[in-house]
This record gives structure tokens, C-alpha cells and sequence, in this order.
């Protein structure tokens, strides 16, 4: 049990440490030589748009390595102001709708955060404070407390300054406690009212968003699944009668989906082949000596061949085998997947199509929204559909015991790792573990470290069982696993941090011994004192956490070592720098972490708030940042992953509101006026019973949680199918704009490649393609030092230049 | 506790008073008086039909009043028969899907169950019967009862033959629970087999129905809900501009929904005045007399005036009254709902909008399917949308007090009219209260009584309820009717039998002093004892209950009093003969108890499915009787109650297996082999543990919901949809059809009044209408005295005169 002056330490540490974090990236961000870390949004962007112009301009090496003038520095804080000049519309355009909303969903905890800490802080701590319940107990009148706290499950309690602020200093059926119910009213409704605006405005401008879309082929576009099997016509024949004789006026065309995943990996040897080729090239070109290298392994072994000449064939087999293997795919029966891509004349058609039943048998023609291209899993897609249904009970299985059971193998781990453990596995260690050092850190360290390890595999867990899942796009699997995920937090980090044993224990005495009531009750006693660790846990997770998140140690380190000694070509510069696209699944997850975190102590200890707020403020500057100049959008989805925030935002408060009224049952209900009862009339001593619970705060917290679901219920059913289905009035409206701007549009040849398989186009397509689906990236901001060799193809946007401080203020048009 | 004999008298007791009910049904039946109680769906179609046949024929006092030949008598049975000779076919033709499929529900019963009793019969009595638990127990080692059951509620256990028969009479962890839990599997799989199959062909049937139905309105038209509110454009414009912008090729009128409740009531109250005027102009006739009559209060006060003029004059004064308001209310902008009914061209163009998201704002122009004419419940038109998601509330809450809290007024009434309450409330009863038959009487029998009202009166709340709760079609009145009625009979008169209390206590005591596991225990410990209890609940319920079905004793009372004192007019007596509808949200939430009771005791106590057997038996022929003889539908939904049926039997497993589940608590797991732990290694003993739980019994009993839910999903996802949307593949066959067929028909016209409020239409096309969207009624069935009379309009059909016996060979094409 933590003290203030505990928390003011830790506070202090867990500052410092994030000050020296950000104080690194501040340094390392100046460096010309880490510009690609830092910055690597503008060379992705570059690369793919220019084939290669990072040999024309801006590789550090050709530069210089280390800031060595003095204005870099003192601007160094420059690039906050800089990300919070970007209008949510230019981040829109920079970065996509996702991202937008992704920091949104940051911005929404300020939003509910920020009132909640002042009014917490100043009429719930103030209340507490006053409270005086534990100062009255630490007079020496201990005693009471084992006759209060009856069934309390710790009977040595120890009570610190931050218990003093939180509603364990409220004595049992203290009047005061009135006001946390009030302020329960107050807060949820508070959180309502920013969730239920921010659904609005999302939906809104996912609306827009749509709405304001280019044509692009999913638009048009409807995925069919569970094409029936038919031993008279090949699917190719079926899926074009039927949708010819149920859309006679929609339909346009189809492309059958494939299982390539083979090819797909022919392509993937054949690439790695080629970009060897490169390197070998480059090396002829700088020594003028055809180069040699050994014919197997990589180089490693074999006799020594002109390594040219030995890639080239080996590209050449490598084409012809995926020839083959694409000849073979589209002759074979067996690879036609009974699914197809089917595109409509008008988004009308497709929207008609997407959301309506076609056969009569529910399982048979299924028909779903086709994901962008870039969106599509196409390993996913080979999967029958069948399958989907047992691989999804499979992980509902799997999903359980990892939950609940993940805490068994660490403790097992963690007895084997102990001294004990070892002396009696590895007898022959006794002589090391006598050494003083080594003793200690198995002892103190070592199970802190199993613990990390196995939470760091969590998230790839996680992933592995969405992936097995089944889900045919990237962004479902983002939400998937962020559901996934969040319920695992849940329950081992926040519930295994209150209760102790493993989830699975925890469920079996839940079940056993304990009581419904019972169990809140448990959770109820520890909450408030589980306060500090939870600060702590904020400090080191979000404040530390961001701090590195900005810092990128990890990618400072690989591009380095790898710049240093892998790469030798374009394809392997572009990949060491490459950060990918925001985990959304991991952190969307642990930002709703923060949330059920603040939620569900604004009430008991509002001392923890101050922290949650800082965390997501220190988030949404570095997030924004990240999402400006680092992270690349792998596909866009329009915001779709809102209704899980807005879902998971309505656990925090069910949660929230579950243990309140644990702590209600625990402090007992208060009354307005204590009614007393006769003996002698055993009916009307019913009636009075019943008015006094009437009367008391019983109904007032029982209620709360039934107003959550009600507004819960309205959101879902006035916003969340903005997020499934699009209005036929949309879809009427554009097609008839689409009309009139360009009625000669030929839109067979616009669908034609949108959705083959990317390994069956040529290359040429593919690029044409991806240009098609990427957004226009307006807007990309770039260090200054990179002026010159970028001017050529730059243009000043004059808002964005003003300022005194001289950076960031060139945009590729 | 009763034993097999009492089991016995209790069945000699209620099968005498079943075969009395029958045998005054089978001499009832015969008689030509009762002919239009027990036959009154020939006589409603007639009089629908030919506008007053019945003047001209079957009046029974025209030709005889009891039967006094001796063959009829013979025949008696001949109803059985007959009702078995019509086709599942024939059953839709003659009474509609909804009838057919109601009668299968009954017969799902029967085809659940007969394999249950026969399996659980052989097997698991056997089993049980050699368990000798009770015995050894009886063999005074009394005392191991309180050692072995020690958590057992009640301490005095007294054990019956019943309970040998039952799963009680095994031992704790005995093997032979192998066989309950096996059987389990097996029952729960053959439950599951009869309801995919009944499911399957029920959709089908359903898919034919509709894919076979004539062209109906309803095929063609879409409920529009929530018209955003314009003060630029009426409701009118604003309708016809949406759709005709959004579905321009296939918009073809609609129909504003009006709120015409006072019109409703002004009609009402012509037709009962014009009802008055046809008796007094019958009375003219028979006497010759103008007949007088005074002037107010139904001829009860006021001067004495000519009856004919004075009716006539009210009528053509409420004849005006109703024109205006008519006008009124079609002038007056309040009077329209944002609401209409939108008809299109083709089935097609309907099936898209019924199923598609119309605006960007979901809670907007919201569609749905029409339902047919017959089957709007007016009234509920006429409520704004946003009062109904309050009014869901409200009833929400109304529903959990009238589930949890029903018992609490009964007590408090009983113990008001319990002696002690008559004594301290009356005092001057006194001397009443000391006469025995009287004290006896408050006693024995008012408590009863007076559960009795309460419970009788509970369908009529149910039946508010749900009205208020603003469904639109009496369709869904009836499903939402009858899920609601299920959870009442569910909780208090299942649960209720087995817990003391009311409901809300047990809740209570379930939410504060036992655990989950503890309330499954405690239930486990009653069901087997509660065996016998349920056994006469479905013999005085299901027996008697199915026999005063077919009685009809209220309906035979009601209209030989209505007959003799009221009936002046023709309507007079199409409403004293009027069974009206089947009541189907009280008939299928019964039917669903006697599920729940066999699902539960198939492997407890299998020896009450014999009686569950003979119940679905009789429920069976009787409804097939009813159904064919006298309700007539109120509407055709096609079937749209089977996924509350389906559910409910899910639900009524799910139950049966958490039931299972407490017994094998309480019974402790079985395992295969007991292994022994050593306590020298607590990681080793860990494991040992896991693998004997693993290898035990209790993984198959909780498996065993798990499959059922994967089952009910599968169910859900597979079948559900045909229940609620209409393919496009159909929609669109069928449009090609009437193309082919009928190339010039005017859809506007035939469409034009379709969903017009009823009151807005003169009588004549109201007729229409309701021939239009009547069923075909190929077969009728007529006792054989009205032969003569009926000969001009009936035809033979042969293969239904076959048979020795002369009865009912006739009917009407």
C-alpha cells in the first residue's frame, strides 16, 4: 500500500524517465541520419510514387550525419506545434479517415476526462477528505474495524494518505456518500452525452467521407459468398445467370476468386530473387567487376557462379513456375473458391445487393459489401466458407482458455524459474545459485520478466487466433483482435490486479464459494485499494509507454543495424524503414484500458483521474505526430471500427456502475429516514420494509446501469448501421451526379482488375491500382534541411508557412 | 410427496373427469342445437360469403333441437376420424398456413417425446430402479441421509416409489450416472434432429406458401416509419418525391396512415345503431306494428317515439358525424402520421426497400414488409414512432414486476382473506366466520380461488401489455404475446412450483445468500421431488384443459343465453356463434410448458413423459378439430410464430441442462478411474487434479449447452431470415411470372385501397377487399342434416366420401 509520498516518488521516477525519453527523441529527431526513422511517411510515399528518388536526394549519407548548428535544437519542441496545425480535415487528407478517428478516440477521453477531474477533485475529494472515517479509526479504534468490515477479506487493513481521498474514508451509511451517487449520475451522464455527440459527428463524417469518395471499385462492388456447388455448370456460369436473372438491370460483371495462395508464394521467392539481382547489379556497377557468389544456401555454399547471370535464370525458372502455377489455378476446378466479386452498373445496384437476401436459402448466395481492395486478406479468402463456422467455435474455445487461463503456464513457468524450482530440476546449478547476484536477480527480477515475455506474446496470440478466425479484410481483423484483446487486458490486467490467482481460479470461486453479490462485494474492498497501483501502472504503461512509442527505440535500432549491414538495395532500404501501418487492434485495446481505468474510479478515488488525463493528452500529441510522419494507412475503412470504441467506452461504465453498487452493498444502503418497525403487524412491517428500501439509495444505483443500457440500445439502433449498411439515398444521389458529370463513363474497364487476385496482374496494373485506391496525399510535411532536393516538385501553401520558427512549411502537392 | 398409487388415483380421477368432458362433447355435438357451437367456422364463412344464408337455412330451430335418431349416436367418434382424413394440404387450404403449423408444433411434441419415453422408459428407469440408493436408505441408515446431502435444504427427506424411478435413487457417484449423462447426449441430439428437420420443412412450407400465394397487396407494399417532419411539404409530397427519387423504376403509389381512431369509433357505434334498426325492422315484420321505443338509453328513458325513424335518424346523424370527421381528418395535419404505406411495381422493387437502409439517418424512413390488410392492428398505426421505444420501456419494467412480483398482492390478498385477516380486518364477521362450512370454505378453497382469478386474469395483462407496447400487426401482438406469457409460466408456475416464495424473493435469495452454484444446487435437490406435483399439473392442465377445449363450455353457455335473451339480428347472431381466432400467445406459451416440464424430466424422471405423450396426444386431435370446425383465422403470417416455438424448445433444453448440471453437483463428478495424489509435489498433484477432472464427468455436462447454443446459432443464422425477409430470387421468378402471364395488368388499381384504414372505405369495397385477401376455401366440412339445405352450392369430392359411416362428406368448393 502506497503512501502520497509513494505515488510523489513514483510520479517523480516515472517523469524522469519519460522526460529522458522524450529528451532522446527530441536529439535523435534533429539528426539528419535518423530522418527516415522519424519521418519515414515521406520516402514510403516517395518511393511508391517515383520509383526510386531516394538515390536522387535525400539518403542522410549523402548529407551529413549529425545536426552540428545550434536553431535545429532550440526548435526542437517545433514539431508539436506542428502537429496540432493540421486541421482534421488535412489529416483526413494526409492520413485517412481511420486515423482521424483513431485520434479522436484519444481526444473523446480528454473530452470526458478533463470535466470529470474537476468536479471530482473538487466535491468527491473534498467529501472524502471530510469524510474522516479512517482518521476516527486510526485513534487507536482498530477494533471497529473487524466489527464493520465483517466480512471484509484481509483482515490487516492498512490505510494510507491516498485511501484518505478516496471513499473508503466515508463511514458506512455516512449521508455524504449521496453525493458519489450524485456524482455517478453526473459522470455517466457526462460520458453519455461525448459519447452520443461523437457517435454523431463520426458517423457523420464517415457519411461524408463516403459521400465525397472518388468512384472507386467497391463502391460497385458486392463480395458473394457460398456460390451453391453444381455438378452442370462451372461457377464462373452460375454466378453470372443468377445475378443476370435476379439484377437483370444492375449487373455488370464478376471476378471469381481464387485459391493462390501457392502462387502467391512463388511470387513472393521470385521477388526476394529480384531484389538479389539488384544488389548484384549495383555491385557491378560500383566495382565494374562481374560479381560472384556461391550457388546454394544464399551464397553459403555450392561452387562459385557469376551471380548475375545465376539470378537471372533463377528468376526466369521462378516466372515460368508461376505461369504454370497461374494456368493451373484458373484450369483447376478445385481452386475456383465458390465466392466472386460481383460489380454493378450504379452503387444503387450494389447497395440493393450487399444488404439484401438473395436465395431463399440464407446460407447460399450470401452477399456482404466488398472490402477496398488494399483491405482484402486474400489468404482468407481460399478458406471455405463452411470451415468458418468451426474455426470460429475453435477460437471462441481458445479465446477462453488463453482469458482464463493464462495466468496457469507463467505461474508454472515462474515455479520452475524460482530457486527452489532450479535447485530441484538442475541439481548440478546449486554452485551458480550460491553466487549472491545471481540469486537475487532469479529471485526478483526473473518473474517480472517471464510475466513481460508472455504478455509481449499476447498481441501476436491475439492476432494468430483473429487471422484463424477467418476474416477476409485487415480491418476486420483490426477489430476482431481488438476485441480479443481488450477482454484479455480486462480480465488479467485489471481484474488480476485487483483479485489474486489466476482468472480461471478467480471464475471457479466466483462460481463456488462466492455469491453474485458476494463477489462484487470482494471486488468492491479492494478497488479503493488497488488506487495506487493503478497510478502507477497508468504512469509506467501510458506516460513511459507513449514516451517510447515516440522514441521508436526498436525501429531507431533495426533501420541502424540494418542500414549498417543488410541493405544493399531500394527494396531493402524501403524495408528497413518501413513502420507499417498503426497496430489499431493493440492500441486501440489499451487505450480502452485507460478508459475503463478512469471510469471506474472516477467515483471511488477521482485522485487517479489527473493521471488518466495527462496520459491521454501526452498520447494524442505523440499519436498525432505518428500519424502525420510516421505510420502509413494500409487500407482505409472509413472509421469503421468506431462502434467497438463506443462499445467498449459502455463496458468501462457497466463495469463502473457494477462495482458502485458492490460498494453500495457494502456500505450498506443509505436511507433518506430511517423508518422504524412495530412487531406486532408482520404485513405492515412488509410494506414499511419495503417503503424504507424504496426510500433508499438501493433503486438509485440499481437504476443507473438500466439507463446505460437504454442509451446504449438508442446508440446502437440510431447509429451503428452507418456503419454496416450505405443508404440507398447516397448511393441514388452520387450515381446520379456520376451521370450527369460523365455519362459515357465506361465502367466495365474501370471495374475490370480492381479485384483479381494481386499475383495473377503484371506489375504495371498493380501500380495503376494501388494509385487508384490510395487517397491523394495533399499534404506531407518533410524537415527543413531537405528543402532544396525537394523543391522541384514542392509547392508553399501559404496558411501553413506563417509562424516564426522556420520547418515543416514544404508540401509535395 | 405422493407415491405410484396416489400417482394412480390421481390419474383414475382426472381420466374420469376427461372422458365426462368428452362424452358431453360427443353427445353435445350431436345435438342440432349446438350445431353452430361446435361447427360456427361454416356458418362465419356463409354468412361472409352469400351475405345472410342462413335466414334461408340452417337456423337449428327451423328444423330440430335434439337429436333423436340412434345412428348419429353410433357415430359419435366420427369426428377423430374425419379429423385425420384431411391432408396437411388440405389443412392450408381450409384454415391457413398458420393453423397447419400450429397443429405441427403439437405434433413436434409427439415426435420429441414418443422416442424419449420409449428410451427413457427401457433404459434409464431400469437403471434407476437398480440404483437401490432409497432402498439401502430405507434399510435405516436414515442417518447417512444428513452425512451424505448435507447442504440439503430440507432435512426431512421422505421417499416414494416415484422417486426409485428417478435419478434420486442413485448413488453419489455411482457409474450408472454415466447413463443419464449419455442419455442426456442422446436426448438432446434427438431434440435437436426433430427441430432442424421441423424447421427445414417449416421454411419450406412457408417459402412455397408465399412463393404460390395469388398476387396480393401485400407483396407489393413497404411500411414507411418516421417520415422526417417538413414544414415546407406535407407528409404526401414528401413521400412521393423520396421514393420517387430513390426508387425511381419501381415506385408505383402509397397509402398515408391517418390517425382515425375516432373515426373508428364513430363507425363503431353506426353499425351498433344500424344493427338495432335491422331487429326493429324485424320486429315491423313480425307484428305489422310499427314498433315504439324511448328516446334514450337504449329504449330505457325519455318519451316513447317511433323506434324505425328514430334510428334511422341517429344513423344518418352519425352517418354526417363520421364524414366530417372524415374530412377532418384528412385535412388536418395532425391526423397524418409520418408514416405510409409505399406500393410498388414489382416484388421485387418492395423486397429491395423493405430490406434496405433508405436514409443516411437510420432512425429515418425506416421500411419493413406491410403486413397483410387483415393483420394491422389500426389502433397501434396510430402511435409516433419515438413514444414507442419510451413505451418498450415502460413495458419492460411492467413485465419484469409482473414476472418477479406477481405473487406478492396474492399473498397479501390471501392473507387478508385468510381467517386471521377476515377476523382482525371484519370483526362483525365474527359470528360468520364460526360456521364450519363457511371457515372450511375461506380455508381450503379461497386461497385457490383466488390464485385462480389472478392467474386467469394474467393473459388479459399480458395481452395489454403488449398492446401498449405499439406492435402494428396482430402477428407480432401475438409472438411478443406469447414470449411474454412463456416467461411468466416459466417463473411462477415452473420455478415457482419448485421454490417456496415469490419470485422475487427467490431472485433475492438467489442475488444475496447462494451462489450460482448453490441456487442450481438447491433447485436440483426439489426437481426430483416436484416430479409428482408436475405429473398432476399435466393431467388436470393438459387433459382436462384439452377436453373443455373441444367442450367448449363457456362458449356452448354463452351463446344459448346470448341465443335466447340478446340475439334480435343477424350480426346479433354471427357474434353469440363467434369463436373468434385461435389465441395463439396463450396456446403456444402452454404448449411450450409442456416442453420445458418433458425436456426437464426426460432424464430425471422419465416416468412423466408418458403423460407429456398423451397430452400432445390429445391436444393434438382436439386443436386438429378446432381448426377444421370452428376458429376461423384472424390473419395468415405464414407461419411467422415457428422461431419463437423453435426458440422456446432451445430455451426449455438449455433449462433441462442446467438442471443436469446441478444434479451432477450435487451428485459430486463421476469418474473413470480415481486417481491418487501424493503430496510431495504440489505442481505434480496440480496436474494429477486437472487430469482427473479432465477425465471425469463434468466437461461432458457443461459441453453439452455449448453444443446446444452452436446448435441454436446454426438454427438462427440458416433458417431465421426466411422469417423475416423474402428473397429476390423469388421475388424476382415471381415477377416474371406475372409478366409472362398477365402483361397488361393495372397495378394501380388493383393496389389502389388495399391500405386504406378501413373506415375510410365504403362497405362494398371493404367486401372486396376481404374476399381478395381471404384464403381460397376449398374445404369445408358440415354435419350431415344441413346436407339438403346446402346441396345447391356443394360439390363431392370423392376421395373424401369414402369411409362406412355417412358424415361430413360434403363441402363446399
Amino acid at each position: 500500500m502506497a503512501s502520497l509520498y509513494d505515488i510523489g516518488v513514483s510520479a517523480v521516477i516515472n517523469c524522469t524517465i519519460m522526460s529522458l525519453l522524450f529528451i532522446f527523441f527530441l536529439v535523435f529527431n534533429i539528426q539528419p541520419l535518423n530522418d527516415r526513422v522519424y519521418h519515414p511517411k515521406l520516402y514510403m510515399k516517395d518511393a511508391q510514387r517515383k520509383g526510386s528518388p531516394s538515390s536522387r536526394s535525400s539518403h542522410p549519407k549523402m548529407d551529413q550525419y549529425f545536426e552540428t548548428k545550434c536553431l535545429p535544437y532550440l526548435q526542437s519542441f517545433a514539431w508539436i506545434v506542428e502537429a496540432f496545425r493540421m486541421s482534421e480535415h488535412q489529416i483526413i487528407d494526409h492520413a485517412g479517415l481511420d486515423a482521424a478517428i483513431f485520434l479522436r478516440n484519444i481526444q473523446v477521453g480528454l473530452k470526458i476526462f478533463i470535466p470529470l477531474m474537476t468536479v471530482g477533485l473538487s466535491t468527491i475529494v473534498t467529501i472524502n477528505v471530510g469524510g474522516g472515517y479512517l482518521k476516527s479509526l486510526d485513534h487507536g479504534k482498530v477494533a471497529n474495524i473487524n466489527n464493520t468490515l465483517n466480512s471484509s477479506p484481509t483482515n490487516s487493513l492498512l490505510f494510507t494518505d491516498i485511501d484518505k481521498l478516496s471513499i473508503a474514508n466515508v463511514p458506512s451509511g455516512s449521508s455524504r456518500l449521496w453525493t458519489h451517487l450524485v456524482m455517478a449520475y453526473v459522470f455517466t451522464a457526462w460520458t453519455c452525452v461525448v459519447l452520443y455527440n461523437e457517435y454523431k459527428t463520426i458517423s457523420l463524417m464517415r457519411l461524408e467521407f463516403l459521400r465525397s469518395a472518388r468512384r472507386q471499385a467497391n463502391q460497385f462492388t458486392v463480395l458473394v459468398h457460398q456460390v451453391p456447388k453444381s455438378t452442370v455448370e462451372s461457377i464462373n456460369i452460375q454466378v453470372q445467370k443468377y445475378f443476370r436473372a435476379n439484377h437483370p438491370d444492375f449487373y455488370l460483371s464478376h471476378q471469381l476468386v481464387y485459391n493462390a495462395n501457392r502462387l502467391a508464394n512463388i511470387v513472393k521467392r521470385r521477388k526476394n530473387k529480384e531484389n538479389w539481382l539488384s544488389y548484384w547489379h549495383l555491385r557491378f556497377k560500383a566495382s565494374n567487376e562481374r560479381p560472384m557468389t556461391r550457388r546454394y544456401g544464399c551464397g553459403m555454399c555450392g561452387t562459385m557462379v557469376d551471380a548475375i547471370n545465376l539470378y537471372t535464370t533463377k528468376i526466369e525458372k521462378l516466372n515460368k513456375k508461376a505461369e504454370l502455377e497461374r494456368v493451373a489455378v484458373l484450369q483447376d476446378a478445385s481452386s475456383t473458391m465458390p465466392s466472386a466479386f460481383v460489380s454493378f452498373k450504379t452503387r444503387w445496384g450494389a447497395a440493393v445487393c450487399a444488404q439484401t437476401q438473395q436465395s431463399f436459402d440464407p446460407t447460399k448466395w450470401i452477399t456482404a459489401w466488398a472490402p477496398e481492395p488494399r483491405d482484402i486478406y486474400w489468404p482468407n479468402l481460399a478458406i471455405p466458407y463452411i470451415k468458418l463456422a468451426c474455426r470460429r467455435v475453435c477460437v471462441g474455445i481458445c479465446l477462453f482458455v488463453l482469458v482464463f487461463c493464462f495466468m496457469i503456464p507463467i505461474t508454472i513457468v515462474q515455479s520452475f524459474a524460482s530457486i527452489q524450482g532450479l535447485r530441484t530440476q538442475f541439481p548440478q546449478l546449486e554452485k551458480v545459485l550460491k553466487i549472491t547476484y545471481f540469486a537475487s536477480f532469479v529471485q526478483g527480477y526473473l518473474p517480472g520478466v517471464i510475466l513481460k515475455f508472455f504478455m509481449k506474446l499476447v498481441p501476436y496470440m491475439v492476432r494468430g487466433l483473429t487471422i484463424f478466425e477467418g476474416h477476409s479484410s485487415f480491418s476486420r481483423l483490426d477489430q476482431q483482435g481488438a476485441m480479443k484483446y481488450y477482454y484479455f487486458m480486462v480480465v488479467n490486467v485489471f481484474f488480476g490486479s485487483m483479485l489474486t490467482g489466476s482468472a480461471l481460479e478467480q471464475l471457479q470461486s466466483f462460481l463456488n464459494s462466492s455469491s453474485v453479490v458476494q463477489f462484487l462485494k470482494t471486488l468492491a474492498y479492494t478497488i479503493p485499494m488497488k488506487a495506487t497501483f493503478f497510478i502507477t501502472f497508468i504512469m509506467v504503461d501510458g506516460w513511459a509507454g507513449a514516451a517510447s512509442e515516440i522514441l521508436r527505440p526498436w525501429g531507431l535500432l533495426s533501420y541502424h543495424i540494418q542500414n549498417a549491414f543488410f541493405v544493399h538495395t531500394e527494396m531493402d532500404k524501403v524495408r528497413a524503414m518501413d513502420p507499417g501501418p498503426i497496430i489499431y487492434y493493440v492500441n486501440l485495446a489499451q487505450l480502452q484500458l485507460y478508459f475503463l481505468m478512469g471510469l471506474v474510479y472516477s467515483v471511488i478515488t477521482p485522485i487517479i483521474l489527473p493521471f488518466v488525463v495527462v496520459t491521454f493528452a501526452i498520447n494524442y500529441v505523440v499519436y498525432r505526430h505518428q500519424v502525420i510522419h510516421v505510420y502509413e494507412a494500409a487500407y482505409e475503412s472509413a472509421g469503421s471500427f468506431w462502434p467497438f470504441v463506443h462499445g467498449r467506452i459502455i463496458v468501462a461504465l457497466y463495469i463502473e456502475q457494477l462495482m458502485l453498487i458492490g460498494l453500495f452493498l457494502v456500505q450498506g444502503p443509505i436511507t433518506f429516514k430511517t423508518i422504524h418497525v412495530s412487531d406486532d403487524d408482520s404485513l405492515k412491517e412488509k410494506a414499511l420494509k419495503f417503503c424504507q428500501q424504496a426510500m433508499s439509495s438501493t433503486p438509485f444505483v440499481v437504476a443507473l446501469p438500466i439507463f446505460t443500457y437504454i442509451f446504449h440500445r438508442y446508440c446502437k439502433t440510431r447509429f451503428e448501421p452507418c456503419f454496416l449498411k450505405f443508404p440507398l439515398e447516397h448511393a441514388s444521389k452520387k450515381d446520379m451526379d456520376d451521370r450527369t458529370r460523365d455519362p459515357n463513363f465506361n465502367m466495365s474497364e474501370f471495374i475490370q482488375n480492381s479485384y483479381k487476385h494481386p499475383d495473377f496482374l503484371d506489375e504495371r496494373v498493380l501500380q495503376e491500382i494501388r494509385k487508384e485506391t490510395q487517397l491523394p496525399t495533399k499534404i506531407q510535411t518533410k524537415p527543413q534541411k531537405h528543402k532544396n532536393e525537394m523543391l522541384d516538385n514542392t509547392v508553399d501553401i501559404p496558411n501553413m508557412v506563417e509562424g516564426t520558427f522556420v520547418c515543416n512549411n514544404k508540401f509535395i502537392s
